[in-house]
Parts: structure tokens; C-alpha cells; sequence
């Protein structure tokens, strides 16, 4: 799971004068469960106010394809993608939030946020 | 009633530098009216930033059915469900939503909320 | 289980000369799972049109709560709850459908129909 | 209540010809439980192919305002309000769609209809 | 109100020899009510099967607004539209559905349809 | 009207160390017109911190059931509604949100709150 | 234009001690577009917090009724109806939310606030 | 605009001997207005019964962009898109339901259907 | 991909004598694009009259997990999903409706049903 | 693509005396993907607040219209309309927010604004 970082491709920021923000939306996260085996649901929700680079968007999408058949706990999946898209983006500010379907009755969200330190 | 407690079972915070966010939502609760003796329902939604330990998900779901032949008052069960939960897991900040179902023409919410004292 | 039916009550119709259409919707229907013990949700829409006798509301509620501790599957407690009904009330139609919340990310629906043979 | 019917007037069809289809919606019906004395809500749908009159509507909201604290069933209400209509406008179909509101966790609805005998 | 039908224009059908529907949606229709003087609103939708003609749309828009201070009864202006509109486009089949907003607590819908007799 | 009060019932807050917030919503409630004597109808959310005093629910519906047939504002009886729970439970912060049905063509809200004096 | 407000009657605010806010909802407000001369349509939201005196709703609607027949464009109308109203009942605040409806597939919002000056 | 046919693909139907239904919806069609040469913004739904051939996606998809900047009626655009694809398909059945977004305050949808005769 | 019907579990129907219906929603189907080995997502609804068996919602819910990595088109997974399960389960009726995720722009389902011959 | 801002039109504030906020939300926005040349769909909302002088609707629209066939990606797009827009109008305030539709199963959002300095 450690070279999945690898898949994650930037370009240059051609606004790097205005905090502005960027939402991506994707609704087709998948993993498997790594008690059970059993494949979990999830909306991945990243926002974020690049600093010299954004993120490529095929290359975010190949990303999250990449954990399809990992086993996987939900507050870990969010924190890890959240470290991987900051250490590769080096955003002013990120925030994951992750929407995972319901499981035994309960659906369950995970939020986890970076600020760059001034 | 004092035993459901033991239920609970937590599991160690892997990102315990971060403060991030973990939100349980269960549509699925059920308790007994203590006057009349009728089911009451209602969705508890669970949000709280973890110290050093999360809450393990299906023995949470276990202790949430352990209500399901109680006689609790909306108040009561809201206050006690946080209770529980704070001595169990020792969040940084805890808060129990929880929006239970239309009785005599009247539905009911109760918030009951906690922070760690620094 | 055999005794639910002693449960319902009926009360004459007073427009037996029409016939119209009664339809009640129960969102708050639960029982177990007979294989694992767990809580299954429902909602239980019940529509027909009555002969000589209607059924009176409470006592289906309660015939209806009576399910909450007992373990049956989704297809017999549908089937049961029409047979027990048109056993009692003798409709010219009845159907009973039954949606049951999401379990391991599918939900289900179970619909029985029964009309009086002329 | 047996004066209640006074309460509607009617107006002329101007396009007899046609069978076209009227339908008055309206969500504000109350009357209270015979049983309990407590307040019962409904929308009421009543919807028909005039004959030679129309119903007039200020005098059909006054006539569903005048059950405002009488005593009535759910299922009597629905074919009270059918006969009485039907007798005032004499229409070629009605049909009347009562839903209540919740009561012990079950909403109702009732639906009564008429055809002309040709 | 007897020259408003001067203001529907059309244009030949490209398709005759295909029945096909045409369905507008107009949410801005208003009028005054003949009692009070005070506006009224409403959605009108129209649907037709083109014969040789089709309404020609701006033309169409033109002639609703044109009722916009006529004092007019809700059953009246729904059978006129559908006469003016039969008149002009001479349809092998045409309905006018018009949902009117709330007064005094009633919505109301009015229905016509025509169909050429062959 | 003035003895409305009198139905209003409290109980013993189990709570009182902690800041918790209670919300009853009731979509059913009516009044009259005081110019027109028409009925009026809203939903009331009562939204509050206890003290020492929670609010009983039952007597709470009895309370708004009371003004079934009486004449009132829309402002009076939003603010005298406040002030009668703040008399009878002394809460540390409540706010009572009334909305109001369309009536000629406008919906309406009024919102009134109360703080406690430190 | 100048003499619409006179038409707005404002009655004694009977709880000027307390800040509440007061929201009239209208979704049925039609003027002319003034380059076109087609109508335009909105939803206007009127917001105060009341002094001494309070904007009586029936003479309000008349008032807005009085632009139906005026060509008047969206950022004045918004304005002059806020104008008009701090002029007639002098409130400690007010904001009026004007919605217009799509026009050449754009729809538009104007939103104008006063706060009285202490 | 004749060309545009050839853009189609197909692919050979497996499984022949079923009558089953394909449903395209495309939210994203768009054209200009032949009269004004202001764009059109439409939903193309698609359903249809294969014989021995079905259509290709992605052929289809640029199929339906290569109208972008053609000027073309709604009732025509939608009339050619069924004629070019029952050409290319020869489906058992086959409807195209485009549905217009709201021009001059009106929304249009146009529906066209084939039947093979048999 | 021919074994996986081995995977699939049936149990006798309990009801045999009544014609009623069984629907499973399953939203959380997965699969591969065959030409670009990118995953595909779809809501599969299974609706079915049993005859002499029932399918048992787990197996079936293993079944549909074990399409998550292989490569297979819209309109041949949904006639295959149904060929195994009228071999398996022999029912009087079954329909499989497949609703796949917005693809360049378009989304799409594909329905297939079966009836036994009498 | 440097001459769009030609196209934008102002007319002059009539109320600059006041901060207040103007709105408009064109859902019909596209333009190419420049990678792909595949068309991109958005919907763009401006929030500004006005200080002499106001933007002119008609041209807002041909100038959104005016990226029809450019090939943009998402963040330049929302950053250049922003650029355009405070460089014609000057205003206080303004923010533009681009909603785009999904592609490849993830849908983005670009949020961009200005404000004057003082």
C-alpha cells in the first residue's frame, strides 16, 4: 500500500496569488473490510486551497481506484489519503471527508483536515 | 442497566497528533416508553474526536440494542449514551444527537454535548 | 407465535354497500433475525378493502409490536401478518407490503396479495 | 353534523360537454377522535367529473372547517364527505382521498369513490 | 377575451406521419379571480399530438400572458386554453392540466382533454 | 386564556450539571383568525436549555392543543407561547419558532428568544 | 410608483421589549421587466426585528400586488420595497431576499439589509 | 447535418432471443436555436428493445455532441435522432424522450416512438 | 466466470401456494469495463415470483460481490445475472433491473426479465 | 480568448449608498475539456456586491455563451471569469463558485474571490 503515493500526479497552480478553493466529489470509493473481507462504500469528498500545485484529477481518480481490493479501516483509509495528497500537493489547507454506506444498520463518517503552518 | 457499559469495546487512535472527526449515524434505535410500556424509536447520531481510543463499531451497534427492551426516557437515554461512551473512550470532544420518532403529533430532539477540560 | 391473532380486534363496517380502500403505513415495525438474533426494520403498508368488519387501528399496533423479540424471516412475516389479518377481518382484498431496511448493503421488499374468491 | 351538507352550494357547469376532471386539495382538515377527544389531521383530496354544477369553494373549505370539533372516525369521515358531496353536486365520478397524520406511529388513509350508474 | 385565440401562431408539422407528443410546461401563469379582483397562479401544462400544425411557442407564451388582467373563473380559463388551442392547431389529441396555488388553504387542479373523432 | 398555564407540567431535570438542549417539534398546531375567524395553522418548534425544570411532553400538547378555538395573532401567540414556558420550566435558554401556513399567497415565521440573566 | 406606500398599514408592535424577528415568505411577486415589457417573476422574503410597530400582512400583500402592472428592474425593485418598508415601520432590522426566476437560463437573487443605527 | 449518422457504432446483440430494454440517459445534450443562435440545453433519454444490434456508447455519446453547434428545432432534433438511430439499429421498439430546459419561462419535452411492424 | 452460480444458495418457499413478490435492492454493485479495465458501479434490483424456492439474500449478495474484478459489458451482466438465477431458483417471474453510474456524461440501465412458460 | 471581457456590459448602481448583494446562477455553462476536447458542463454562480457600477445580465450570458468552443480547464476557467469580471465592474465584493459535472465518476467544484481593498 505504500506506493500508492506514486499514482498521484500535480500541476503547476496558475493562481498561486489568491487562496482560492478546489472541491472534488467522488462517490465511487471502494475497499474491503479487513475483518471480514467483505467489499465497503464510500463518498470521497476532498477540498482544499492549493499553494504551487493541484492536483491531476486522472491521476487522483487512478488513486482511489488503487485501494479496491485492500482491507482497509475506515479512520485509517481517510487519514492516509489525506497524508499522501499533502505530502505530494503541499496544499495551504486540505480536509478529506469520507461518506462510508451503512454497515450493520450504522453509516459512518470520517473528516480529517491539514493547515499549513505559517 | 448499569452493565451495558461493558459492551463497549474501543481499539487503539492511530493518528492521535491529528484532531479528526469520527461520525456514527443509527437509524435503528429502539428503547421502551417507561409509562406506557410502547417502543419509542429514534436515529442516534454519534460525533466525537478521538483521543487515544475510537470506538469499536459493532459492539457500539451491540450496546445500542441492549436498549431495545428498556424503559428510558428521551432525556435520560441521550445523557447516559454520552456518559458511557466519555467513560469508555475518552474523547477530546464527544456530542450525542438524538431525533426520535413523532408521538402524540410531536417529534422530539435531545443534544447533549462534551469537552475535555485542557 | 401462534397466538398473535387473539391480539387483533375488528369493528363493524358502517359502509359495507362501497367498496373502499383503508391503507395503513407502519414505519416502525421490528423483529429479529432468526440466524443471527440481530434487529431487523420495517415498514409495514397493509391496504384493503373491507367486507363486514374493519380493523381496528390500536390492536394492529399492538398485533404488530408483538413481533418485536420473536426471530422470523422477511418472506414468512409477511406472509403470516396477510394470513392473520384476512383470517380476522375477512376483506374483499388485502395486500400486505413489507420494506425492510438495508442489511449488508441490500434492502429488501416482500409483497403478498389475497383476494376473496367470488 | 347531519346539517353540515347545507353548507355547500354549487355553481353552474359551463363546459357540460366535456368530461374534464376537478381536483381540490387540502391539507388543512382537522376533526378530533371520538375516542380520546384529541385533535386528528388529514389532507383531503377530492377530486371529480362534474355534471351540471361545480362545487363552489369557499363553501366547500367552510363545509371540511365545520368538522373542526366534532367527533368522528377516519374511515366515516372519508364516506360522510363522498355522500354528502355527491348528493349536493350530483357528479358523473368522485373520488375522495383522505390521508392522516401519524397516531401511534401508523399514518392512515382512506379513499373512497363514486360512479354515475348509466 | 374573444381575440386573445389571434395571437396563437403555427408552423407546419415536419413529422406527420409519426404520432408523436409535444409537452409544454409554463409555471407562470397568472390571472385575477373574478370575485376578489386578487391574482391567481398557476402552472399550465399542455400536451398534444400534432396533426398538420404546431403551436409556434413564443406565439404560445404571448397568449398566456395575455390573461394576466382578465378576471377569470379556474374551471373556465383551463376549458378555453384547450378550446383556443384545439381551434388553432386542429391536434389528433390535446390535454391542459392546470395546478393552481394555494387559496384559502385549497390547492385546485383542472383537467380537459380533447381527442379528434375519426 | 390566562389559564392556559395551569396545563403546562414539568419534572425533575436528571441532568442539571450538564449544558444539554431539548427540541419538540409540532406540526399540528391551529388556532383561529382573530379577524376572520378562519382557522390557521402552523408547526411549533420549541427549542430550549434546562435548568432545573424539563417541560412534560403530554401536558406540553394539551397546552398547545388549548388554543384550538381561540382568536389570536400570529406574534402574540408565538411570544406568549414563550412566555408561559419560560414561567412555568425557568430554563436557561429557550427559543420558540413558529411557522405559519400560506395565507393569500405569504407563509410566515416568527422566532422569539429568552436568555437568562447571569 | 411613489404613492405604493401608502398602501402599507402597520399595527402596534404589543412586545417591544424583546428582539424577535418576524419573516413573511411570498412566493407570488410578478412585475414587468422594463426593457421587454415581459413579466418576471420572484419569490420575495421579507426579515425584521420590529420596533414599535409591526407591517400588517394583509396590506403588505396589496402592496406587492401594486408592482404587477410596473416595469421595474430587479436590483431597484429588491431596494425601493426595503426603502419603502424601514420608511412605514421603522425596525430595529430588516432584510428583503428577492428570487427571480430563470431568465435566458439564468436565475437571480438580489438581497439588500438596513440595521437601524444606535 | 446528413453525416451525422455515420458517427454511430453498433455491436452485435447476445443475447437475441430476449426481448430487454436499454435505457441511454444524457443530460448533457446541447444545440443553438435556429432562430436566435442562442444555445438549447437538453435531456436525451434513450430506450429501446435490441433485435440483432445494439449501439455503441461512446460512438453514441459523440453522436449526440456532434449537434453542439448545429441550429435545430426541438421538435425536429428529437424527431432526427429516433430516424437516425432506428437506421443504424433496427431495435424491436425504440422512444426518444428529450426534455428542453425552461426557455421564455416554459420547459418542453418532445417524445417520438417505433414500433417494427411485424 | 461460469462457477460463479455455484455460489448462489436457495431455500424452500414456505408459501408456494401465493403468487407474491421478493425484491432485493442492492446498490453497491461493482464491476469492471471490459475495453478499459476501469470499474463500472450500478444499484441491481431483483424482483421475483418463487415458485418451489427462495434465494437466500447472503449467497446472493456473495454472488453479486464476485463480479467486483471482472471485466464484463452493461447488457451482459444483467442478462447473465438472470440466467443464473432463473437456473438456480426456478421462479414463475424474475426481472433484473440494472442502473450503472453516469459514463461520459450518460448513464444507463439495462432490464431483462423471464417468464415460465405455462 | 482575451477580447470575452468585451462582450461584458455595466449599467450604473442606483443604491451604492448600501452594500447589498446581488446573486445569478447560470446552470447552462460549457466549454471543452482542452486535454480531450470533450465537452465540460458547469453551473456558474456570482455573488457580488455592487459598488458604482453593476453587471449587465444580457451580456453576462453571451459572454458565458462565448466559451462554447474554447478548450479551458476548471481552475483557469473559474479564476479568468472571476479576473474579467472585477476588471469590468469593479465591485466590493465577488465570488464565483463553478459547479462541474461529473467526469470519470468525480464531480468538482472551484470557488474563487475577490475583495476591494480598503
Amino acid at each position: 500500500m505504500n506506493d500508492k503515493i506514486k499514482i498521484l500526479e500535480t500541476f503547476e497552480n496558475q493562481y498561486p496569488n489568491r487562496d482560492y478553493r478546489i472541491i472534488h466529489t467522488a462517490p465511487e470509493f471502494t475497499s474491503l473490510c479487513p475483518k471480514t473481507g467483505q467489499p465497503d462504500f464510500a463518498t470521497m469528498i476532498l477540498e482544499y486551497i492549493p499553494d504551487k500545485l493541484c492536483i491531476e484529477l486522472k491521476s487522483y481518480k487512478f488513486y482511489l481506484n488503487s485501494y479496491r481490493n485492500d482491507g482497509i479501516y475506515f479512520e485509517s483509509v481517510t487519514n492516509k489519503i489525506l497524508d499522501d495528497l499533502v505530502k505530494v500537493c503541499k496544499p495551504r489547507e486540505m480536509k478529506v471527508t469520507a461518506k462510508f454506506n451503512v454497515r450493520g444498520g450504522i453509516s459512518s463518517m470520517v473528516i480529517a483536515e491539514y493547515k499549513k503552518q505559517k
